[in-house]
């Protein structure tokens, strides 16, 4: 079930995080780390960092955008240190860990983790089913990246441990991240054909379109559907149903 | 309350743990560190790996003993990867954490941690009330100092804090029954509109629809936007928002 886990680091600058981001993972016997451009890695730091974790490094994916790194995922979770203009879901580490486990019992789930620096970008959290935030002191809240994967790591781990009865969510056949990316393309893409956004406000109206999908969490065959939908807004009659 | 939790590092080897620990500390709000005899300390990489938590580093009082460190305090947490021969209380990170802020309201308490090869001593361990085990892989179960110390802070600071940080859908302000019921009507008569719907089909497709919204629980602008969707989908220049 763990293994069904991907831990994802976005732009990681140290390569010392990323080795203790491997040991920290070790330690809580999660096993699939995924990298999005590096900066830089493989790196003797990383691998003096993991301590005897090198073999997560080794089998460590490297992918050249987060896209690539959540193909295949049913659920994405994203780490957020802080709170957002837009509503978007933000839970507990507790909550988020619980959510991961169930539903990796079913497929690849991910948990993604930003720059050292900055975090994730507005557009990488769209990609976020929904956000966890690790609470600390409001004066001094940067975490180390090692230590917040260590904090939602040893979290996976305790849930995983407990036996949760299975939700509703995970025996659905939710739609993958790429295939909710390739629908809120298709979707502004729509609006724009139809006159529908405004330049000036269509980022603004299409992340609050995303949080709303997200929330909604669509199965394989509601994208077809809403994509049929969009398909015959455009006037094309290539409806896939 | 957290100011009186003393964090307690027992012969520390490398000061970059020194470093880590005292920026898990001061990310959760614990103040006291305590060094119990550390091998290399003040170092350069204590300072670095601190990163803005120096000035835990410059309060931090340098102890030749365990029991010079514990003077005065009411309770004592010793952190032990392993179960001892002999029978002494274990308890669960969440469980200690309870402990420690409790206490913590009467006077000064200790959580102690031993050296990152071996951990602490018998004896050492005996100058414990109770003792803490962070669960982990069992076939990997050694934790970096600074992530374990990070581990015990967030516990500690999670029992301390009253109020999570949790947005529920109560503050959002939700669609009503009614504006959500216009909605389904007006979604039926657009995609009937735009020659989405096959008559033999649309009762099933639009519970579907329906279905998919009422798990997304949009509020009134969102369903402001989605009805100003459809109108631009019938053609109409309507829109709402």
């Amino acid at each position: 079930m763990l293994k069904n886990i991907r831990i994802v680091l976005v732009d990681t600058s140290h390569p010392g995080n990323i080795g203790a981001a491997a040991r920290a993972m070790k330690n809580m016997s999660l096993r699939q780390l995924h990298l999005v451009t590096p900066q830089h890695y493989p790196h003797q730091e990383a691998t003096s960092r993991a301590s005897g974790a090198d073999d997560l490094l080794n089998n460590a994916r490297v992918a050249g955008s987060l896209d690539e790194a959540l193909t295949g995922c049913r659920l994405v979770v994203g780490t957020s240190a802080r709170t957002r203009s837009i509503d978007w879901p933000i839970v507990t580490p507790r909550e988020a860990a619980a959510k991961l486990v169930q539903e990796a019992r079913s497929g690849d789930v991910a948990l993604v983790f930003g720059r050292e620096r900055s975090g994730l970008t507005n557009s990488e959290l769209d990609r976020c089913t929904f956000l966890v935030h690790i609470p600390t002191n409001e004066d001094y809240s940067s975490l180390n990246l090692g230590a917040a994967v260590q904090i939602l790591a040893y979290e996976i781990y305790l849930a995983q441990q407990q036996d949760p009865t299975v939700k509703s969510d995970s025996q659905r056949d939710l739609a993958t991240a790429d295939m909710l990316q390739g629908f809120h393309e298709h979707l502004a893409q729509a609006l724009d054909d139809i006159g529908f956004t405004d330049p000036r406000q269509s980022q603004k109206l299409l992340r609050r379109l995303r949080s709303l999908f997200q929330r909604a969490r669509p199965d394989k065959d509601e994208i077809n559907i809403m994509r049929g939908i969009l398909s015959a807004m455009q006037g094309r009659k290539s409806m896939r149903r």
